[in-house]
């Protein structure tokens, strides 16, 4: 087995995700979390939380709807550009995404192109369905937006399920700089689903109609581009990315990339913060990581600066986006000052100015992939997810030696004590041997031993997952020595190893 | 202004929550949580994880999706039956609720009537459109779910959004009980959106067209239903409710609803654990909270024992309904088998059985207004949200006396050493006077003003909401007088109260 199957397998099995409503014969593109995937994907959202609204004072959370009115996407411009080309075999009936097709059939990456200009290519090379070898339709624009109807049965009132949580923020903008008492920058994140009517999704998990989004929409003065207050903390990083003039990997100072290279600060510092939230957060090995800068023809038009976030998945051969950030200029407020006549102008600092946007989007279920993929390692003995203690689903596993004697009690007793610092997990089946296999399987940092000696000395042992060493500590120091752990302390530092 | 005015502008000013989309006229029915709502909202949420998941040791959650394919409705009842009866006016074509309809203009309850039987009522009553005094249609049945179709249209791929998280439990159950070992009683929880096209919701944020529900579905076996591990810790609770039979308040012992009213244990020892959240978790006072019994025209015919948990509410002039308690059988389980022909019956400590389920329902929007409804006070000199400190939105605000002479800067710091333990605002504009309305209107348990003499002897004065009290502490000990503070102490044990 591959190790995208192998990482597959595991998640099912286990409890990360599986395809929703596999009784039913599932559709491509929707998943459901386990018990184990919601619990990390909890995780993931607490900390980028923590990490990105603790930025600035003025980052905060919201949380709009995803059903919005047909006018919203007419003002962001959805209605008019959120399409994909298509192209259906006129034998079988089944649809294809025309530029994934041209790529697929002919290793060429179409982006940018026009839907005619994707047809002629089509045409040009003779590419028939690859299903049944019938002929493809020309090929179409279709919008990927599901539509909803509000309502009894009534045209007025069409509705669409936001492909980005994004819009919810734009809509609040002007109520929230007023309750934030009309301060720039201003942060609104949003840490919510998002709906893409995708053609015929591929990709298991990677690609999906339904997803969750984490985004944060700054606004800021255009005329303070080239300022953040934290600047100075962040100028001597190095920034790992590649440009789209350079087109090859390079490491630079933010320092320089803002001088040199012209970007702006306030764009560099948050580059600074998200590599520093994957490499020092996540503890994604840095070779692993890195930007790229999309050209003109692969970027969304209103976006004037536009880097991909970009990690190497095994799973899927290559380097793939899983978050961008994006500086989308005033496109939006504009759009809908345009199209709902209300004036999106404020005045800030005694200047009258419409704000722009930098927008973080983060893909949180490609993240949470990511971490498996990245994390997943095949020793020789055993299967582990090698994940940071901060992402680790389950944190601590309590297990009795044997199930009986008192020792099921005294471990529910620890299970109980520990649970209301750590996400505890109980079992009391099976050998310790497959006990050990089943929590490095699913990246349990520590498991907590109860044998016989724990009745007699109230001792427990704490085994670590990564190497596997043991410690034994009685059960009053417990919480505490666990909390130094989890603070990164070594177990070696906290108690004699068991030979 | 009445209560519910009072409640609602503070709530649209200060960043609770608002109307969405209302640049382009917001439709009913949709609302944005602003940053206030949404830190209160993230704080209800992980409140209700930790206390109903901890119940039992194989509770968990997991998260599915909102659009689910027809065939799961058809299974779980809802293409056919998630109706509501709807009239339309024939001169104006405004839609009513029919029984809405009938209550308003006859104060009359409907529910439990067929469609025919609400007609007669509407024509034999004579009852016109109260908008235009227009003739109204038949009666017919509106299902409120709202379709989407997913992929390039095709109608074999018609979907819905989920009306109720619930389903997404049902669909996950086998995966998840293997996944979980095979243990009974097992829950799955899901904190999601869910969607209902209500024909004209009315009563704002009240009833939504799309909200948040936070449901526990408990798979367990019929055969143990009057047992539960924990029963002995509350059944000497007494519960407060109202049961069909008796039609008053009345306040019975969880050993005499198990002995005389046989309710099964199962059920009754989830009562008390829901009216214990109410209670101590969130501090409701005693005599708002109630369970009420639906009669059996009243429920859904699939539940064999229905509770709504209802409490007292201000601004809407009654008891009203704020989450359930539902003993849905196997009505889901075999639902589903029946439909996909996938079996749902376990072999479970070798008997074969078909799970039943006990749900635990809460409509998580209708918790928010509730708490904003409860501990809305006013007093001579102020507006205050006199919060439980757990549900606070913002913790602490932090003030510097004045905006100059480095009292900001020195504000700034004490803002970044709370804010690792704290939700804290930052605020340095205004009087102290301002700033003390502003911070009891949101409901801050505690301010943290830093002047002159901070400079000198690095002290800071606490301020607490609710009887305006201050102490003088030192910077070093803040963390940990406010540790003890937020867990109960009171501020006059922790310092000495400044005259």
């Amino acid at each position: 087995m591959d190790k995208s199957e192998l990482v597959m397998n595991l998640a099912m099995k286990r409890g990360f995700f599986f395809p929703t409503a596999e009784i039913y014969n599932a559709k491509a593109g929707f998943w459901t979390y386990g018990h184990l995937g919601t619990l990390m994907k909890r995780k993931f959202e607490n900390l980028w939380r923590a990490y990105f609204l603790s930025l600035n004072n003025n980052y905060f959370e919201i949380e709009g709807n995803s059903i919005l009115p047909e006018k919203v996407f007419r003002g962001s411009g959805h209605l008019k550009n959120f399409n994909d080309p298509m192209t259906e075999c006129k034998k079988c009936h089944f649809r294809f995404r025309a530029d994934q097709l041209i790529e697929d059939e002919l290793n060429q990456n179409s982006s940018g192109l026009s839907e005619k200009e994707i047809d002629d290519v089509i045409k040009s090379n003779k590419l028939k369905c690859p299903k049944c070898k019938g002929e493809l339709s020309q090929v179409r624009l279709f919008n990927m937006m599901f539509d909803v109807k509000i309502g009894a049965t009534n045209t007025e009132d069409i509705a669409y399920l936001s492909p980005e949580t994004a819009q919810n923020a734009f809509l609040s903008f002007k109520r929230e700089y007023f309750a934030l008492r009309e301060k720039l920058p201003m942060g609104l994140a949003v840490i919510g689903k998002a709906y893409r009517n995708e053609i015929s999704p591929r990709q298991g998990f990677f690609r999906l109609r339904e997803f969750t989004q984490a985004e944060l929409q700054i606004f800021f003065d255009p005329g303070k581009i080239n300022e953040f207050d934290d600047w100075d903390e962040i100028k001597e990083h190095k920034i790992r990315l590649i440009t789209a003039k350079h087109k090859k990997l390079e490491e630079i100072k933010s320092i320089d990339l803002n001088k040199k290279q012209k970007l702006p600060k306030f764009y560099v510092y948050h580059m600074a913060k998200i590599q520093e939230f994957y490499l020092d957060i996540l503890n994604v090995p840095r070779e692993r990581f890195r930007f790229r800068e999309l050209s003109e023809n692969e970027r969304a038009f209103y976006n004037k600066i536009h880097f991909d976030i970009e990690v190497y998945f095994d799973t899927l051969n290559g380097f793939k986006e899983i978050a961008g950030l994006h500086y989308r200029t005033d496109h939006d407020l504009k759009g809908h000052q345009e199209t709902s006549k209300e004036k999106m102008e404020i005045v800030n600092e005694n200047k009258r100015l419409m704000p722009h946007v930098l927008e973080l989007s983060f893909g949180v279920d490609r993240n949470i992939w990511m971490l498996l993929d990245v994390f997943f390692v095949q020793e020789k003995e055993r299967t582990l997810l090698r994940f940071n203690k901060r992402i680790a689903p389950i944190e601590i596993a309590v297990f009795p030696l044997v199930n009986k004697d008192r020792l099921p009690e005294k471990a529910n007793e620890v299970y109980r004590l520990l649970r209301k610092n750590f996400t505890v997990s109980y079992d009391a089946s099976g050998s310790i041997g497959r006990m050990y296999r089943r929590v490095d399987e699913i990246g349990v940092p520590a498991m907590i031993t109860i044998d016989y000696e724990t009745l007699e000395d109230n001792t427990v042992t704490i085994r670590n997952r990564d190497d596997m060493k043991q410690i034994r500590v009685n059960i009053n120091e417990l919480n505490d020595i666990l909390e130094r752990f989890f603070n990164g302390e070594k177990l070696q530092k906290l108690g004699n190893i068991i030979k």
